[in-house]
């Protein structure tokens, strides 16, 4: 892959930053060591017909390279991670498709799910009655993971594309305390946040809402 | 793959019959023309430690094939899809990835919401608040969809592993009439269901209930 590209939002509110997606791509890119230019879409203009002919929902990621322009943060890191080791072994793809696929269709959804509640929609009369069963979706989940974690340091023993999947779904708990409460889960989302790449992900997705951040009134 | 097993839940309430996941493994050996075992594992037992040896989560499906297992319906869809062209022309594998993760990350969590929310919350306070808002959202999803399937048959406009995903998807609003609020999309849906592969992947999972069908009180 060469002369990349990738798209995030302009800016994002302060509880939002550092969860919007395109930071799970920068993640996977700085891993491999393959350098990229940032795109910027802003939020008004998501639902452009120029942004919606790279992405059919008007979301981001996106990624551009060699002409070609991918869609869906679980695919485009796949993609990177088929041709680097460091975030696929070629011996355990299955098992890592496997655990990306669990981050994001198992794990991901309750959560979410709490942290669009509590961030979004705590105006709304529902959210005080529907938050206790939310919570005890999301602890179900955790318990689990927290479970196979035990004995692990990463989702597969060693890092791999899996654990950027995971690592950014579980930080959408971050405004709560549950990670806590699962001492394996929290060791394992501090390590893999002490990667200096997930670091260095962080400060390129910074400096874009630093640059991009609305005039104050 | 050979000696194949898929694992799927014993029995489940008519609600849910024709919608568990294990559905999706069913429909994609079929098309790829694989012979496969069934197994089942009681509700009650999804739990227990033997079935969390197979899955963590104690979901389904799990697949054993030649003494591995696997889990999750998209990793194990994309298994046996990298090997049978009928589901992943070779050369629109990223593509084909990119559409399964949609199906499965951006369409799926608003519909599983309503799915839930609408067979298994109903009774519950929240719900009558919380359900303009979540039609909202799936609308949203199924008119960006629908847009793309206006002059294409398929996702990819030739049949491929993600419409066994996106099909199976929208099958969780099959009590609602939202997907017929859109034209190609209800198309979409129904050209995927007319495939005598799914038809053989749904009488083999409604052969597992009806055998497993507790006895009337």
């Amino acid at each position: 892959m060469k002369d990349i590209a990738v798209w995030g939002f302009a800016w994002v509110p302060p509880f939002a930053q550092g969860l919007v997606r395109d930071l799970r791509v920068r993640w996977a890119l700085e891993e491999a060591g393959l350098p990229y230019e940032s795109k910027w879409i802003a939020a008004d203009e998501r639902t452009s017909e120029a942004y919606r002919s790279k992405h059919p929902f008007g979301v981001v990621p996106v990624i551009e390279s060699d002409g070609e322009t991918m869609i869906e943060s679980g695919a485009i890191i796949h993609a990177i991670a088929e041709q680097h080791e460091v975030l696929m072994p070629p011996d355990r793809r299955n098992e890592t498709l496997a655990w990306m696929f669990a981050a994001l269709n198992t794990v991901e959804p309750p959560l979410w799910n709490l942290f669009v509640m509590d961030q979004l929609q705590s105006d709304q009369a529902w959210t005080e009655l529907r938050r206790p069963g939310a919570v005890d979706e999301v602890r179900a989940r955790l318990a689990a993971l927290s479970a196979w974690l035990e004995d692990r340091d990463y989702l597969l023993g060693r890092f791999t594309a899996a654990d950027i999947l995971m690592a950014t779904v579980l930080r959408f708990l971050r405004h709560t305390n549950l990670v806590a409460e699962f001492l394996p889960l929290d060791n394992y989302l501090k390590r893999c946040e002490a990667r200096p790449a997930f670091r260095a992900a962080l400060r390129n997705q910074e400096a874009g809402y630093l640059r991009n951040a609305p005039v104050a009134a």
